[in-house]
């Protein structure tokens, strides 16, 4: 059925989701008729509640009804009591609903019985509590039966009812009743001559179910020390507390803190008139969306099972026909609801998610809300609903949410591949993987050495297993939230992630685990889906996204409406051709990096150990002619668009060997010289003395604070003039050919106003020789990475050697916390998100009271001082919508990202601009 | 002679010395008449120019003339010409000067001889050129003659004319005017039938000096392809030239960069006209200050050198006598140099220093000026003139510079010692140290290892010299300045440091190095003194600081005057007893690292390596028992006194072995196992590995940045619960004995409200428990430092839960500037400061745009949100003069700094408060 598959979006877990500002209007009345509501109203009647009173006020056939508000629950909450006067003003509610109702609650000739659900400001499916058919007693249960003329029927109600009642509001075990139910059908199997398991629940009888219900009775009186409440106005108010209760039971918390919704908001409780789909084969129940959830394809797709009960269809054990199928069994029926829904996405202006009961041929609606959709559905209801004129393209482009976008970007399971689910988990890091199954992080490490792609599986993860992680194509953990560790390390490293599979059992010494009934050793294959949190035994294929026609219009429509430009973050020429694809309108930044690595490394590392000036200057001239060449292809595949190219960052010691390898290998070299006494491994050994005492010289003890960035270009003679050159020169040879390079050089680091000016100047002067003895003039710019605090404290003065200021804002949040991201997040911010001590890992998402405040004090003065200063941001948070939202807000020029997420940038840019959607709510 | 006595303090070299505000009057006169200036004009007039005009003022003997403004010589150094109209000035105020005298420049008759002198703005003591006689040449040589009646005098005046004027304005080497004196001395002896050795310049005869002036014309002419100037007017053209251009010789450049005066400064030109010391018996010249500029004992005090000229003083050809003598030798001019020095002291309202010249009876005086002092007597005189009511209390406060007091505060040499100074060098980290001279850090730390004590002497240091300068006593080294790397590492580790002294040459492989003729080999002992400069062969006795009675007086005023409070950074009952004695107020900051080394470090290990919570626990509780008794000894040290206490702030991996030498260890033994199969060894070899395992666990990339400070309270259960509970039931225990424990606990690294919410209530729950069980109430204050970036910019909210905030101003300049103080200090900074890129070292003096401003926004936010919030600073900042002023004026409520400097921060803090000296000034 839809509504259980988890299809739609989960929602990010960013800042908690909070009710609007104005929280506690100041008012006394704690219960709504549904005709006093509207769907407007969710904060305080819930989603179920509020939309129950549109379609009431919409003259649909709902049930009549009442709400409870929330504000009746948080005092709930506060007091432990129900408030004073609610049960008054209930009664009240009760009153007129009997009225319209013409029955009575309790009536021993015609009774009411109603239903008694949860409903809160965001939807929590299956979380909390509902009480049905309440409203039987010993008394209504005769009158039920002369209703209905139905004894069984009422019998079987009325047996519903205790067992519902008494594990929901009173928390007696459901074993309890079942063993009950289990002997009346044994004793029935007697007198059927039969095998007790061919009984079914139907095969009982009225007299059975008096049997049953008086041993529920004693049951209940026996587990609750107290007689089952005959009263209904005490059914009524029992109930109500424990839907209350229901809000703070431990999987309504849990699923709160991994949906980020604020604890505080409580639930309401909607008190309303049954209706019945099991009575006979012209009632039924059904749930239909107004357009398919998982493609947007038009026309209503639903479900329909005769003779049933909604929570029959939960529970699933009978499986439902096609929506089509009322169709053809009660054609008015069918017609009125598609009336309705045409009317429903009409109103709503959005896809609609409905639930509907047909009793004895007529038509009620118990629930509808704007339906849940997967990504791809949600891009073409947007664009198909604009082409339809039903929204407008701003708020089409207000209809998908940035993560669905990102969702549409990752390699996927092949939809037309059969799969064996053998877990779901939470979805922790979109993209899906394949690999053999390892349980520890060395074997991990160990087996991708030899060429294995693996799957790490783990209870939960710790800093133990980060190289683990690293190493493998996906994560799996039995526990842990979209917080944990493993969930926080594998998004810093694009890694597929499920988390929280709690079906699976792992066996760590029998190095396997078990997951529905299914044993996976190491070293067999499975496919985890980080998106949706799907396990799959053995090897799905995976797809690339393929994007739709949709997909590019509504992309276009937000490049129309977006005031950011979009960059990306590209440091090759096959990073910038798909940046390019993606539709970035630049790079942002290029880190150079690279261009030292490989089979450079050599080369670097004699420019780093040279011990005079002339070999120094050798190898950064080899360096120089390979990087020209490096450039020319980023330049190239850029043409025409700016780039941004950030000279050589990170320290030196980078380059070389780790001092603690070296120094043991010194070691065995040392013992071995003594041992054999053979000249040549007292050379080597010489040889490695040299090498270590070198990396120690330059080793740090904070390297991230140490000599990096400008520092380098400013303390080395030579190595960013070489960058620039090479720089200068791809760029004059693509001039000459007609190429249009868009040159930025960008000097990181820096937090001092002269380290920029010494450095630029040095940059006019190698720019002006190139372009002399080229004979090509190319305009470029220079300017800065805001990365360090006192960088942005002092921007207006560094804003006057600089053309652009770009916000490196992985940095800027690691100096102002004195986070070192290496450190801190596979050890205590994992605690601090999970104790609540920070809300939002401010690596993913900005702080922006902190790290936030130092962006919009570098924007405000930088400006102030040089108002042509073009000003972006390159961290990470570039492709972060809600940060995206807060960089429109402030006012930046461009945000840059990752390739992958410029889609998403673009999206959440729109957004913002447009002042709709997640980027621009906080 | 007490004018090269480098004995006055020498400036700090923090931000660069620069004019007032108000830079460029538009003014356009270029040339000042004595009589129009004033002693204020020091700017436009230099020093010089300005003091002589405020003695003519006074009607003092001052030989008439006038002073070349320091525009015209700005002027000149931007254009490299003459200002136009100049020399029009000059010349007309030449004729008023001439008029006054009554003689020409050049008359044949009776010739007018001026001086051409520079004159800055900052005392430049010998830095710049002079020339005198100008006007000589061969008719007023003739005048000369007549008027002197001393043909000989004449013609010797006209040689050392062209002398001077050869060498310094034209640039003729002085050897080339040498060896023609030596040839007419050889024609002489010949004719004195004497060894030439034995014939002295006054044996030359005027025809002996004409043919040198004839010989010096021709040598002028062949050097400088011109005619020797006959015109006098010419001849001052050229001088005034001259005298500007030697404001950018090397030397003048590398004093001011020493000193940190400003290269756009200029120098004035003083014209004025000659009087002659050196006229016979009756003439002569001397200097003097008004009181003991050594002792700043009252009476004048000076040398008078009969029948010369000043410039014979400086030379230090003849011994000078007392002044006293010149009381014998002319009682009338003795009486009015001393009544003249009384109005000076008077007009100063300060002591002075004056040169004169007594021209056959006549006093004439030449210069005076505030004089320098040492700092006894810088003390000494501020008081003392309090008390004969010549200057107010607050201008006493502002004679004395805090260095000045630093000094007081530092070993010395003991005065009374004999000592063989063998080198003189620039005076970089004060106070004195004996040691045995080494070459290398190595062999450095490898003595001290074995009990010396040992001088670090190389040419200059670098960061492969650190951990030998760490070792040494005292670091002496032949080349750089102030801010050379040597010095800068000194100044951190608090080392005595003479760098600079390049009369020592250091022969490596010969391990020894020679200085003034004296050789000095490795093992031999020397002593250096980093306050003054000096470098003395064998040991010095040395002497601990005594405060002198006046020293007292000076800071109770100061005490008066100041409003920041001044509290003690100290960790033990010893430093807080020190800190007492030296007038703490408190203390500001006691970290409590130190309370888990030493022979707890056993202990410390247990708890860090801890399998079971109850093995950590048992561990946490043996180290509560001692800490307790280490908290009882700080508080009875203060009783009475705030004590601010840090929790623990160092990362856990500090209090365990380095893994690179674990490392090795383990390689050791792993191959000693494999070649011996001894199973001791493999034991051994499985703990170390057990170890190091957990080593590598707890290392970090960026300790300064990772699991530190309140990030273990938060991640550690126990830990600050233990120290807290230790606090707190030592200071209930003495509140029993009747004392007054201080208590404020300060929570380290703060930088997100909640950590600090937390931890505080956890401090609360264990203090109420502590003095529930002891039945005593003791007030205490829960606080936070502010050291993270973060922390500065959300301090409104932080202030919610905190009574107190105290600026860890070192690690917020690291953070804030990304600096790793650590890495810093040995690679960049040096650099950093010899470029110019930054003009102070920020760990030093605190960099008040970017840090300072971090600290401004923290204090005003955290007020705003909780006025009664106590503000201070306890990084090394709190001890720095200009500093403390900046942090007086953002308006915090104490600093506290090292117990040394709190008599240095509570005259700080006076001037600051007063608006005077070096603290106010910035």
């Amino acid at each position: 059925m839809a509504r259980r598959r988890s299809s739609g979006p989960k929602r990010k877990p960013t800042a908690k989701r909070r009710p609007p500002a104005k929280r506690r209007p100041s008012r006394t009345k704690l219960v709504y008729d549904f005709a006093e509501g509207n769907k407007d109203m969710k904060y305080l009647l819930g989603g179920k509640g509020a939309n129950l009173a549109e379609m009431t006020n919409l003259g649909l056939p709902v049930p009549p009804g009442f709400t409870i508000t929330t504000d009746a629950c948080r005092t709930y909450m506060d007091t432990k009591k129900l408030p004073p006067g609610l049960m008054a003003e209930v009664e009240d509610h009760l009153r007129r609903l009997e009225r319209k109702m013409k029955r009575k609650l309790g009536d021993p000739a015609d009774p009411l019985l109603v239903s008694v659900r949860s409903g809160s400001m965001f939807s929590m499916p299956g979380m909390m509590d509902t009480v049905l058919n309440l409203g039987m007693n010993d008394e209504s249960v005769e009158g039920l039966t002369k209703q209905t003329n139905d004894e069984r029927y009422a019998w079987d109600c009325y047996r519903r009812f205790i067992q519902m009642f008494g594990k929901i509001v009173v928390g007696i075990s459901g074993e309890v009743f079942e063993d009950i139910l289990d002997e009346a059908k044994l004793a029935r199997s007697k007198k059927m001559k039969t095998k007790v398991s061919e009984v079914k629940d139907t095969d009982l009888t009225a007299d059975d179910l008096r049997d049953v219900v008086d041993h529920f009775k004693n049951v209940f009186q026996k587990e609750s020390k107290a007689r089952f409440p005959q009263k209904p106005s005490m059914q009524l108010a029992m109930a109500i507390e424990a839907v209350f209760n229901s809000w703070n039971n431990r999987r309504a918390q849990e699923y709160r803190r991994r949906e980020g919704i604020d604890d505080a908001l409580g639930t309401a409780v909607n008190v309303q008139s049954m209706v019945f789909g099991n009575k006979g084969f012209d009632s039924g129940t059904g749930v239909a969306f107004t357009r398919d959830p998982g493609t947007g394809k038009r026309g209503v797709y639903g479900d329909y099972l005769a003779n049933a009960q909604g929570e029959d269809v939960v529970a699933g054990i009978r499986t439902p026909e096609p929506l089509a199928a009322l169709r053809k069994i009660n054609r008015k029926a069918y017609d009125e609801l598609d009336k309705i829904m045409k009317l429903l996405e009409k109103h709503y202006r959005d896809m609609c998610d409905i639930e509907f009961t047909i009793e004895q041929g007529a038509l009620w609606m118990l629930q509808t809300r704007v339906g849940k959709r997967t990504p791809p559905a949600a891009v073409k209801l947007a664009v198909d609903m604009v082409e339809e004129r039903l929204i407008t393209k701003v708020e089409a482009l207000g209809r998908v949410t940035p993560e669905q976008l990102d969702q549409l970007l990752h390699p996927q399971f092949d939809p037309n591949a059969r799969a064996e689910v053998i877990a779901k988990g939470v979805n922790a890091s979109p993209g899906a993987a394949v690999g053999k199954v390892v349980f520890d992080a060395d074997t991990a490490v160990e087996w991708v050495e030899k060429g294995e792609k693996v799957v790490l599986v783990r209870d939960e993860t710790n800093p133990d297993d980060v190289h683990g992680m690293y190493a493998a194509e996906g994560i799996l953990t039995a526990r842990g939230g979209k917080t944990s560790h493993a969930a926080v390390v594998a998004r810093g490293a694009g890694k597929p992630c499920v988390v929280g599979a709690d079906g699976i059992r792992i066996d760590y010494a029998g190095k396997k685990f078990e997951s529905n009934g299914r044993t996976i050793k190491q070293g067999e294959v499975i496919s985890v889906d980080g998106t949706t949190g799907t396990v799959v035994a053995g090897e799905v294929k995976l797809v690339e996204p393929k994007p739709s026609k949709e997909f590019t219009t509504l992309l276009g429509w937000a490049d129309q409406a977006r005031k950011l430009g979009i960059r990306a973050n590209a440091d090759t020429p096959e990073d910038a051709k798909r940046a390019r694809e993606f539709g970035a309108e630049g790079i942002g930044l290029a880190r150079t990096e690279h261009m030292f690595l490989g089979d450079r490394l050599p080369i670097v590392r004699r420019a780093i150990l040279a011990e005079t000036d002339a070999e120094r200057d050798e190898a950064l001239e080899d360096l120089r002619k390979l990087q020209r060449q490096d450039f020319v292809g980023i330049f190239k595949a850029m043409d025409g668009l700016p780039v941004t190219i950030r000279l050589l960052d990170p320290p030196l010691h980078e380059f070389l060997p780790d001092s603690k390898t070296l120094a043991v290998e010194l070691e065995r070299l040392r013992i071995a010289g003594d041992i054999a006494r053979i000249d040549l491994i007292d050379r080597v050994a010489a040889d490695r003395k040299k090498l270590l005492s070198a990396v120690e010289r330059l080793e740090e003890s904070n390297p991230m604070m140490g000599m990096r960035g400008c520092r380098l270009g400013l303390v080395l003679p030579g190595l960013y003039r070489m960058q620039v050159q090479a720089i200068m020169e791809a760029a004059c040879e693509l001039k000459r050919k007609g190429n249009k390079p868009g040159v930025e050089i960008m000097i990181p680091l820096v937090g001092i106003p002269k380290e920029l000016e010494v450095l630029r100047a040095e940059c006019e002067d190698v720019a002006r020789r190139v372009m002399k003895e080229t004979g090509v003039r190319v305009p470029y710019l220079v300017g800065t990475m805001i990365e360090v605090p006192r960088a942005a404290l002092v921007a207006g003065e560094i804003a006057e050697d600089a053309e652009f200021f770009s916000f490196g804002t992985n940095d800027l949040t690691q100096m102002t916390y004195a986070f070192s991201r290496d450190d801190a997040e596979g050890k205590f911010l994992t605690e601090y998100l999970e104790k609540d001590i920070l809300e939002v890992n401010p690596f993913e998402s900005i702080d922006q009271t902190g790290v936030g405040r130092l962006v919009e004090i570098a924007t405000r003065e930088g400006r102030e001082s040089n108002p042509k200063l073009k000003v972006g941001v390159c961290g990470e948070h570039g492709g972060d919508p809600t940060s995206i939202g807060f960089f429109a807000k402030v006012g930046l020029d461009y945000v840059s990202c990752s390739p992958f997420r410029v889609p998403i940038a673009r999206l959440a840019a729109a957004q913002a601009a447009l002042g709709s959607g997640e980027a621009a709510s906080k």
